[in-house]
Formats: structure tokens, sequence, C-alpha cells
């Protein structure tokens, strides 16, 4: 089944709102097997809902609609649909007394522009929605569907979950659509594709797709199957070759992170953690506890910005900071044995550099960091360069350790 | 004028992606003057592309295409657009020296399939991207600019903003909006719209446009009109107004964030600062240092997650949690004191409390906070209630945390 979104919204096309509708529809007909061919987001106004209504193309078989459906007189699309279908609004008397009941549970009048909303086209099926007042629209025209939902996105969840996803279902007998998706960081793009391109063809040959999904530090490899669950096991077996490809990029699939995946591996190991950082101020003890129950394995942080605080509260020795600069492998060796220590922790995380923008030498340029990670039985330590802006090297470090951490308690 | 956009990629029609691109470049075209008309979402397919360049509206001046533009197999793009404007591609050398450069810089080789990202229509202008790899590119068309970005949401908006904004504005000799956005915290848009009605009529009265354009914990204000820079004065007496009416909400204008207001403050006032977390556990101190220079004022903080930590580093008396939990005033009134004492700083903020979604009880439900502040006079406190996700809860702590301390600060 090949499926249409089209959003009715102007402020969805000004960017005052980001259209989350057509992402959450394109999610869940997916799931249930329907291929979405195209999303559109038009503007309120008669002539380019019905210009969108007359060009869809000539595979798809149903056209889900949001937006436009509230009580105001800027919600046109209920008149639009019944000049399109060449129809009538009449009123639905069970929805009226849906919203009799509403006013009524609310203790408010009803107002003339609610009762509004039970006057529906005559040739339509009723979507019940039980969570507001604007019912949805079931349209059969020419074999293709035209199913119309409120654009609050409560609303119109429930009215898909309720009533669409179930009709769709089974009208057309979906196979749903399987895909996994790994997790990768420390890798570019390219650097990626190229290490990979014996296996991405295997992929190719086994009838899946292959989709790479970057964003800044991690980059996703979702593999898909339209022919569902029957190729689990298939995907499954060309991931566990990934594995062994790139064991110290790939950190696991979603809907695991690497908070998540770091808390696992400090659980199943009884281990305690705690951070001592210095340029990443604190994100990387945020991602951390990002997860809920972290409190299990983690205790705490110093976060050590300024030198004074580096010896007074991490036992950084001066000397290290004098001689080496406190962005050093020294010294973060030192920060995070120090730390280990005066947390009283299994492990202790460490970071130093220089952020950016300012701040940085010939030597040392802005977007330099040392990382170090320290266990009972050693004291691992890495430099890592990055070029971005502020925020980006923050962020970058952050990941970048966070892999680090994993790749020695799995190790 | 008047665009279209079309965002390329399967991963925004299944929902993997929310396609936050389309309502950012909507969000500054509009700024610009322009109108977008429409933005369609399409597979990366070569048919599909064809198909939505070959179906634009006959008042389409503009059309802006993102995706699809990566190193990879399945970034289809350019070809396609080679194919649609009938032209070749060929290496175009400027750009090859910059990917070049960018490989050395990071001690990288550099791969066939970066220099293939040179390889670039000759038939368009190039648009230098500073933040990757991918350049844009720009095609003149029976009178339609064609614009082709890369998907990666950080170098779209480089290249928008450095050359297609600037391009655009110049060609249709737009009108230049001047606007003037300020900035508020700790107060919902509907509570905001009652307490400033009246002011608000102001503003229509003075033929002035006002957005509301809220996010998780910030209300920002637009005021804006058509006429240029000639309204600047009257807008800044219409926000000097607004500042007497919601001193306490209204923090700042863009660009300046909580964050760096607050450095302005700590820095007019000679003052260092640090911080004691525990629920926030280092989102709030990550905040303070996002600003470069920050460490003029900032100098460390102390993430005690655990009890153990919260008595060892930061001083608090253990009876004290015995007596009224970790998370009570009287805790979060130590952390501050202890931590402004161990951290030998001038100012010192703490938080803890329930992020959740776990750990919650009928006394202290998820989403209850304490914060407070402590200064060489006297120490303030406060309660804060949340109900969002946990994300969302050490969020807005950490929004509702800076801007009482803005507050104190100004005080």
């Amino acid at each position: 089944m090949n499926a249409e979104i089209i959003s009715i919204g102007d402020e969805l096309l000004i960017g005052q709102t980001v259209n989350t509708n057509a992402s959450w529809i394109g999610r869940e007909l997916s799931f249930i097997g329907a291929r979405v061919l195209k999303t559109t987001t038009i503007s309120d106004q008669k002539n380019e809902i019905i210009k969108s209504l007359s060009t869809i193309g000539p595979n798809t078989q149903c056209v889900i609609i949001t937006g436009g459906l509230g009580p105001t007189k800027d919600d046109i699309t209920k008149q639009t649909l019944c000049d399109f279908f060449n129809t009538a609004l009449e009123i639905h008397h069970p929805t009226l007394d849906k919203i009799n009941e509403y006013f009524a549970k609310i203790n408010r009048p009803m107002l003339e522009t609610n009762r509004k909303q039970a006057e529906l086209p005559r040739a339509c099926q009723i979507l019940d929605n039980n969570y507001g007042t604007a019912a949805g629209m079931w349209f059969e025209h020419d074999k293709v569907i035209y199913i119309s939902l409120p654009g609050v996105p409560y609303e119109m969840k429930g009215i898909m979950a309720e009533e669409v996803l179930p009709r769709l279902n089974t009208l057309f007998e979906l196979k749903s659509m399987y895909f996994k998706t790994a997790l990768t960081q420390g890798i570019g793009e390219s650097f990626l594709a190229e290490l990979i391109k014996d296996w991405e063809n295997k992929v190719f040959e086994g009838n899946l797709s292959l989709a790479y999904l970057p964003s800044p530090g991690i980059v996703k490899l979702r593999v898909s199957s339209y022919y569902g669950e029957k190729d689990k096991s298939k995907i499954k077996l060309i991931f566990d070759e990934l594995e062994t490809i790139i064991p110290n990029y790939l950190y696991g699939y979603e809907p695991d992170t690497l908070p998540s995946i770091i808390g696992q591996l400090l659980n199943k190991n009884e281990l305690t953690i705690g951070t001592v950082e210095s340029c990443t101020s604190g994100l990387l003890a945020s991602y951390i506890t990002s997860i809920s129950g972290s409190s299990e394995y983690y205790q705490g942080s110093l976060l050590t910005y300024s030198n004074e605080l580096k010896t007074k509260l991490a036992k950084v020795s001066v000397n290290s900071i004098t001689e080496h600069g406190a962005v050093s492998e020294t010294v973060v060796r030192e920060m995070a044995e120090g730390g280990r220590d005066v947390l009283k922790v299994d492990v202790c995380i460490s970071t130093t550099g220089i952020a950016g923008p300012t701040g940085g030498t010939d030597e040392k340029p802005a977007g330099m960091v040392w990382v170090a990670i320290a266990t009972k039985e050693k004291t691992i330590t890495k430099k890592l360069q990055f070029n971005g802006s502020r925020e980006r090297n923050i962020h970058m470090t952050v990941l970048s350790s966070l892999n680090l951490l994993r790749n020695s308690l799995k190790a």
C-alpha cells in the first residue's frame, strides 16, 4: 500500500511549528508495512488544498490529510473536502452528542462554533475522536482512500491508533516493513562507507536496503526490508558480520544509546563510575545520568575548570600543570586517577582541552582535547582534535569519550 | 518572492528523522520577506526527484532542495540534477582544494569518495560549504532558481546564512524586515499573553507585528516591522515598556542567552561562580560554560549524585539527609553554602530533585526540584515542580535556576 501525507497549515510553512505529525504518521505507516511516497505541506488555502488533492500520484492508494479542522474561521479543510468530493455538510448526531457531553463534563457552555464541528460531510465515514471535538473523516473516491484528521498531535495520534491504522491493516492485508538500525561513533560517513563497502554489496545482494544517517559524531546505518519479519534473521546475520568488521565503532542498535549501553556494561560488571571534567564541564556527566536508574552506578563528578580546583579537588600536582600545562596527557591522567580516589569509584573518566574558539595556541589549537579512563588495573589516555564550534567540540568530546569508555569496559 | 522546499530522504518519509530543515528554511525565508508556498518530502529516488522538480508551481521563483549530497551510494541528488538540467559533472578545483585542506587539517588521508564530492555540475554556481565537504549548488533555469544543499542541518544552515539568503535578498530586493526578539523564562505562553494583553494592543496600534515563539521553558516575543530600520527606536521603546511589566520573566534579547547575560552580570560585579548539582548532574555547569571566556568567572562544580558525595564533598550534614531527605530545602541550602566554601567562589548555585520517571513518592513526586543560591550576604531557596519527561524536567530545572540566578544578581 502506497500513501501520501498532506499537512495543512501556515505555521508549518513559516517554520513556527515543526511538522512532527508527518514524521509520526510516516513511522506508524512504515511499521504496518505501508510505503510513504511523499509528504506535502501547504497553506490553509482552498486552492492549495484542491491542487494537492488533484495531483496525488498514480500509485497512491491512501492520502492522509492533517490540519484545518478547528472551530475558527481559518479552518477550511472540511468545506474544501465537501467541494472536492461534491458533497455537503450535515449534522452528524453521534458527534453532536459527544460534543455536548464534552462541554457538560468540563462544565462550560457550548458555543455555536463548537456545534458546527458536528456538521460533517455526508459522503464520508466518521472517525471517532476521543480526545477532542474535531472528528476524523474517511472518504473513498476512484479507488483511493482520503483520510482527514485534526492537526493537534494528541488528537491526530488517538484517531490514527484507534481507527485508521486498524482499518488500513485489515483492508490492505499489510506486511510490516522490518528494519534495524546500527549506531556507530568515531568515524565519518565517507570513511565508514570505504571501510564497509564489501559488506554494503552483500546488503544489496540480499535484496535489503541500506541508509546512512549521519549526525554530529554519530552515523546510523539502517538496513530495511519490505518483506517484514521474515527477513529479521537475515538482517541480524548481516549486522553480526558488521560487528566483526567495525567492533570499535559499532556501539549498538536503536533504541539503545551510548549512555544506556554504558549503563548496561557498568551494571553487568558491578562497577561504579564518576567523572572529572574540565572542557566538557558537566556535559559528560549529564549524558551518563540521562538514563533513569543511573544512580545505580553513577556517583558524582568533579568539574575542575580552574587550575586551582584541579589541584585542590582532583589532587593534580601543581608541578604537572606548570610543566605540561592543564591540557596535557600528564594532567588528564592525574585527573582520572585522582578522581577515582576522591570519588571512591571503580572507573573514572576525565577530560581536559581547549573548547574554543578562544584559548588555542599553535602547539595546542582550539579543539584539542585529552581524555583518560582510570580503572583499578590501568589508566588509558587519548588525544583528540576537533575543528568545529565550541558547542560542537564539546559535544564531540563527550561522544568520543563515551565510546572510548564503552570499548574499555567491554575489553 | 515565492519559494518551495523539497526535502529528499527516506529517513524523513519513514519518520526516523523529523524534518527540522524545512521548518528552519521556512522561518529564514519568511524573515527576509519571501513566501513559502509548499514543502515536499520525497524518497531518495531519481524518478521522484525529477517528478518534484517538474511539478513546481507556476508562481514559484525559487526552489530549495536539501539532502542526498553525501559521499555514499544512496546520495543521488547531484547526478539527478545533472540529468534534469542536462549538464555533466566536472572537478571544481576550488572545492577540491578545500576538501584537500580539510583532510590535511584533520590529518587523515583523503578518499576517492571525498574527491568525488568535488565533482560538481558544470551548469551551476557553487555555494561554498565552510562546515563540510558537500558544496551547495545554484542553478537558474526558465527564470526559476534551484538551490541544492546538503541535508546535514549544520552544513545546510551555514550555506544558507553565508551564501543563499544574502544572494536572494539582493536579487529580489526583498524588503528588509527589522525585528527584535525578547526572551522570557518562567511563564507559559497563555499566561504571558494574558499578562501583557494591553501592551500587545499597543504593539498592533503601532503597526508592528508580534509573534509568540514558544519552546520548552522559554517564550520568545518577536516584534517586527516591514518598514525596516526606521522603526528601530519605536520597537526599542515598546520593549522598554515591556521590561517594566515583566522584569522577572524578560531576561534579554536575541542573540543573548541566559548564560551570556549571567556572564555579563558576573563580570560586571567581579564575582566568581560554581555549582553543586544533583538532579541536573552537570547540565547547569555546561550551560554556564557554553560561553567562550567563562573561565573568567566560572571555577568549577561538585556533582554530588550520591548522598555519600553530598556529605563528603559538599559538607552536607548526614543528619540533614536522614531527617529531611536528599531532596529538601535544608539539603539544597547546605549544598550551596558548602559548595561556596569548598569551591572558594562568591556565588554558588545548587540543585537537588527527582528527575523521574522513577524515584518519586506521593510527598515528593517526580519532577520536584529544590534550587538554592548562596552568596556572601544570604542564601535563597526555591521549590519547583515539573511534569515532563526526565530530559524535560532536567532542562526546565536548568533554565529556571539560571533565571533565578539572573534575578538575584541584578537585584
